[in-house]
């Protein structure tokens, strides 16, 4: 049912059409959808049409379209990210009101770290993570807790990728990451200086679903790259032990 | 295109799919989904396996679904709602600071008001309101700030259907919402006691895009109902002036 002549779905077609929207592309034309979205400019015509019809997309005056308020809210209502969220965010707020840095909360979607939450003091340092953005699992702090914390299978299906350097610093040696992720499951956290950008070091904990549950998330601090990190470890694992508290609760 | 017998698009039945998840039902069977949406099961059936395929819709090994990170992700990462609570946040916080009880900020969708942010005190008082919920327009004291800056189009649409009581003291009288929203435009603030819940006073405020622009959101503040609102309207109309440098800021 409804599939092209080159098989994708309907929805990977809207799924297409939506991802050609991100944080730098707010606001775009039918044309620049077509092209990014590789679908011939009829197609995108109707499904943008249908999309701004059920309020997915909102279209201007001058025809340009971006994305509805509704998406937003069909997205979060139900959602474990808001469910997530909203129990770490008073603990996040602790944790930033002491390290007065940058303090941000990572699932693993799709072989990534994804940002669900981030909270930066006006006079924090360098750091390049965005809300509903991504990183790197092996090159994050944040990532490497989930990556440390991941099936076996998926820890191996991304280790055995070419692994992206995104700083000098980078550790890109998949030996070198199995036995640093076996340290992090020991220890308890990592502590990953210039690995995202040369200027700052990550601190991360995982969050567990109940206290011995799975991780689902990873809670972490950036710092300035010369900062020390013992002060922050110990916030990090207070506001993991209250996150999972919180999410217990009824 | 796509289009099902009934004449409803496959959009459109996608949404009615997303639309049954919500703060109370985050996981569901497929047959829930399909009673929910009024759908056939075998197409139940189909749209969520296609969800799925694209990870807007995650299934556990019992075969229950809930909604994906990947929807959340493609819904926030171009959203409008990510960048005016990115901007709202570090204001709603000083408010929070200082107030106490409950801060909030919502946008107009759908001639209702959608709450896009909330921050609470662990000790405030009631309040109902969700992120990603809606209230009624002339019942909420942000939906009535919404209301008298909306175009008069809306504002008359809103005020010829029947009014809604969420409670003893919610205006339903059309006239005197009239007069109401008026004084609202020239104060630039609305209090209102008990019109939500008779135990709780909410204080809006509007905030625009640009100093003079058009009101985007509505900040408010819920109080128990006899504490004093003036040290809030300061509070809020600080805070509106703050996040309207922000989105102004590139």
């Amino acid at each position: 049912m409804a599939n092209s002549p080159s098989g994708d779905s309907m929805t990977a077609r809207i799924v297409r059409v939506l991802e050609t929207f991100d944080a730098d592309r707010t606001v775009q034309t039918i044309a620049d959808i077509a092209r990014r979205a590789a679908l011939p400019s009829s197609t995108a015509q109707r499904i943008v049409a249908e999309l701004a019809a059920s309020g997915l997309l909102e279209r201007d005056e001058d025809g340009r379209v971006r994305l509805g308020m509704r998406l937003w809210e069909l997205a979060l209502r139900g959602s474990l990210a808001l469910r997530l969220r909203q129990a770490a965010l008073p603990f996040m707020e602790g944790v930033q009101a002491r390290v007065r840095e940058h303090t941000q909360l990572a699932v693993l979607e799709q072989d990534e770290a994804l940002f669900i939450e981030r909270l930066s003091h006006p006079l924090a340092g360098a750091n390049i993570t965005r809300i509903a953005g991504r990183l790197p699992l092996h090159a994050s702090s944040a990532g490497l807790v989930l990556l440390a914390h991941a099936s076996p299978a998926l820890r191996e299906r991304v280790l055995s990728q070419r692994l992206r350097a995104l700083s000098a610093e980078t550790q890109t040696d998949a030996a070198v990451l199995r036995t640093q992720l076996e340290r992090v499951r020991r220890e308890g956290f990592v502590i990953a200086p210039g690995t995202v950008e040369t200027v700052s070091t990550g601190v991360a904990v995982p969050v567990r679903e109940g206290r011995r549950g799975p991780v689902i998330a990873a809670l972490a601090v950036v710092l300035p790259r010369d900062a020390p990190t013992a002060g922050a470890v110990d916030e990090l694992r207070r506001a993991a032990a209250g996150i999972e508290s919180a999410l217990a609760a009824p």
